[in-house]
């Protein structure tokens, strides 16, 4: 069998629905794809089947629906590109990140346990679970008084998103549950786990969400000092060798075979990041170019060949994105989120009107009308919290603003500055890079939102810069099936694998400097309220939120 | 005839509409009325008949609109009342205000000369002009180097909404319209004018509007230091008696009882403003009883027996309310304008079907949805400034922000954030007049969001106070009838007429403690970003609305 008849298998779990992409070891051709949307989505109001409600802030998962995902997407895939099974040589998965959940020794999640079924915390939290930010915030604190040296390779911060905060959450909130634990791991990771049936680490997940650095997780000393019961959590509940992306975790196992319809024992890829294993797919894997993943939220990552710390980024690990060079993560906790919170709750009937009339989406329309608007003469800055900031200043409990509304003011105006502001906090972001000695020197889109030319455009003249765009739709599940063929052996390796399947077309949209130097000042305001309300003594949004908590525990 | 078979008639001129009302003398029993919808309503686009575009921040409106208002709207109130014309007394009218034209010396508007038609300035300003911004604040900043007295009876602020703002602004920018005219008045003397036949000059409007303090305008000096060829400007285009309120200015002319279809000859009453008119419909005209006008804009006026320097209020005069006592005023510019521009452009098709499928407004969808939040539960803080701020800040360049927005927000809580901004921002003026030693007693709400219980528990809730609500539905007109029935004989004077023919029900409204409290907290916050945006050295709005004005002439 030549290369020209070998194939892998990527599957991409996202944050709604799992895709499954059959692809050409030789050339990275997508010769077949399937989604299944997940039945139970993103738990942020009740549990299922009448369980309790939840808090706000939290985001919960159920481990079925990635289940679903090997058994319904993966053949479905394997069917539309009209492949013999046999001629798949490799499947490997990618996975949102940190979704992480509680699971008993052999892998059981607790959620599916009969007696913890009605437990919020016996289910994987899924990344956008914020419940967690006092848990967060002691991680920090109590990090930089005892001078942890990882705390630094976190931008100084852990996020309430990330493994350790969750796991605090779960023994403070739900010790009998936190008892009941006795693994602690990414989905990514779980997924593996149910494919090859055994237990696997990545180094991307490790590094970037479990606080692995320089061969160990934080010491029993320190987590001792945050909870008494935690000093033992790293040691019972994670401690794993851990394995670098693109090796082989082990074959498919029978059960999974049975699901997938694919050979069993061929090779099961090590987990890997939505974000990250997107790199080698749009050919980002060189220093300096920066990959933003555009969907819900970006995730921007880029490597380095040297260490160094930005402040506010979400991490640095070593071979976190490619083996032999350190892998840095930031990212903006919402984006495509925001535009469609805007679209579902804040335009008017009469633009839905056009968009049906024109049979298009209201996306398309307010785009084109506000790809109308000269730059700056909405009168309008936003800050792009409304999930939180992720990058630079890694706080979850930060809200979105809008100023500069009068009476005047019309949706696509809003629209336009939303996009902006998301703008704005890319360019936040690459200037940390900049200012920390790791230079952005070329920066990639993947990702939904890659299709907006006016998204696009504002990026390009926001960040004064031209933007590549990676070619592939699908391009997470690309990267899953490039990291696949490593695995199986087609390739030495990722860079090799990534120049043979991977695609990008180079500077699609280039800055118009008299838009740039709009923005240039609409920046500067933006910069103001960002450490207005996002640094300093005067924490308004955090305020608000506990108003908002305390009304509504009344 | 006796007082029973006496009527007068109000007519109140608003921002798109004039409403006549007639009224019986003897009890204030609104027996008839009728309205009339400008036909070129607000012109804030472009002038009518395919005229020059505007610029932004100008409002302007066509004079004859006013006529119309005559024509129509007052033989329709007397046939909606069955009331013989020969039984109707006197008329008097209140407007809009600072709403102001260039006239010939007869009286006509210069937009009705045939050569001027075309330009902009020729027309009447309507009070929501906003453009003259930059000459407020010279006129401001040079009354403070000065040491001029009467600038501290403007809360230390002259308006860009008033006389000598927008009359400079149509020196600066059109000389030539500017060498054209030869009086410089008032919407509400100029309708009176046209009733009567003859030029006369209101104590309200000549002091809030005019800067018309102990019996004289500003000096020739200090206007002429503002520029050279404004010297004059008082003296030749401003300069006549000045007339007490309630005060009878003439007949009614041949031309205007053909209009309305009233006897020739009946007393027409001094011109007045819409808000300042209403408080003895309101009774509300005893010192410490703020009467708040509650419309589009809300207006505050109250009496006070002292004469006291309040910063950041609209003014205080001499006899601006109630002859023989000190009028104060201050206002917020704007409020149901900003409920309204949500609903017109911010609320989704759901609450739109809802609202229809109720047969109800969709203010009262949300209005429903938005009362069974808790008080804070939304997270949410708004600055009113949507229209920018006449108190107590008295910057129409400010605009609005809305902070703590998360992807979980809905429509009804950024309404009823909006509304909490509006009372918030009515806190903010209560508060000055307390700290400035004229405490206010009571409150007492007119106009037409007296009707929205939600909106009208929220003010008491933030005031933590109760509420008295004006009974008229049509209280402008009927405290125009009022002063109608002085002018013509009826009564000695206002305080006389206003208890035979005012109506009010006391504390309608009360607040709850437990929602106070959250207020209190929740009005914390707003006044810090109030003093941020509003106050000090950062002025970020200002510059967001000079880059978008940029951006607009480009």
């Amino acid at each position: 069998m030549n290369a020209m008849q070998q194939y892998t298998i990527g599957v991409d779990f996202g944050t709604l629905s799992g895709r499954a992409v059959v692809v050409r070891v030789a050339d990275g051709a997508e010769v077949g794809a399937s989604v299944h949307e997940y039945r139970h989505g993103v738990i942020d109001r009740a549990l299922p089947d009448g369980g309790p409600s939840l808090p706000p802030d939290w985001a919960l998962q159920d481990p079925e629906d990635y289940r679903d995902v090997l058994r319904i997407a993966v053949p479905g895939a394997v069917e539309a590109a009209g492949v013999d099974p046999a001629q798949v040589i490799g499947i490997a998965t990618d996975f949102t990140a940190c979704t992480v959940l509680p699971a008993l020794a052999d892998g059981t999640p607790l959620c599916e346990l009969g007696d913890l079924a009605g437990r919020p915390h016996a289910y994987p939290k899924l990344w956008k679970h914020h419940a967690a930010q006092p848990q967060a915030d002691r991680i920090t604190d109590l990090a930089h008084r005892r001078g942890e040296p990882w705390i630094r390779r976190y931008g100084g911060r852990i996020s309430s998103e990330w493994e350790f905060a969750k796991a605090l959450q779960l023994l403070e909130e739900d010790p009998d549950t936190y008892a009941r634990t006795e693994r602690w791991i990414e989905a990514a990771d779980w997924i593996v786990w149910q494919l090859c049936g055994k237990e696997t680490r990545n180094a991307c997940t490790a590094g970037y969400k479990g606080i692995y650095q320089d061969g160990s997780y934080p010491d029993k000393e320190y987590l001792g000092d945050l909870n008494p019961d935690f000093a033992d959590f790293a040691d019972t509940r994670l401690s794993h060798a851990i394995a670098p992306l693109g090796g082989r975790a082990g074959g498919l196992c029978a059960r999974a075979a049975q699901w997938t319809g694919l050979p069993p024992g061929i090779a099961v890829a090590v987990g890997n990041v939505d974000a990250h294993v997107t790199a080698p797919a749009a050919q980002a894997i060189a220093p300096g170019q920066m990959l933003a993943v555009m969907g819900t939220s970006t995730c921007h990552v880029m490597n380095g060949a040297t260490l160094a710390e930005v402040p506010g980024i979400c991490g640095v690990v070593d071979g976190g994105i490619l083996a032999g060079l350190y892998g840095y993560e930031a990212g903006q906790s919402g984006v495509g989120d925001i535009f469609a919170w805007f679209v579902d709750h804040a335009v008017p009937p009469e633009v839905h009107e056009q968009a049906r009339a024109a049979g298009r989406s209201v996306h398309e329309i307010l785009s084109e009308q506000a790809a109308a608007q000269p730059a700056g003469a909405h009168g309008l800055v936003a800050l792009d919290w409304l999930s939180g900031n992720r990058s630079v200043l890694v706080d979850h409990h930060l809200s979105g603003v809008i100023a500069g509304l009068t009476l005047a003011t019309r949706p696509d105006e809003i629209y336009r500055a939303l996009i902006e502001a998301t703008a704005f906090g890319t360019r936040a972001i690459v200037e940390a890079f900049d200012d920390a000695g790791v230079p952005v020197t070329e920066f990639v889109v993947a990702g939904g939102l890659k299709r907006n030319t006016l998204v696009m455009q504002i990026y390009a003249d926001v960040l004064r810069r031209p933007i590549s765009v990676a070619t592939s739709d699908q391009a997470p599940a690309l990267g899953s099936a490039i990291h696949a063929a490593v695995a199986a052996g087609a390739y030495p390796d990722v860079a090799a694998a990534a120049a043979a399947m991977g695609k990008v077309e180079r500077d699609v949209y280039r800055p118009e400097p008299a838009n740039s130097d709009v923005y240039d000042a609409l920046y500067a305001e933006y910069m103001l309220l960002h450490d207005y309300f996002g640094r300093g003594a005067d924490k308004a949004l955090h305020r608000l939120r506990r108003i908002r908590n305390e009304a509504l525990a009344r």
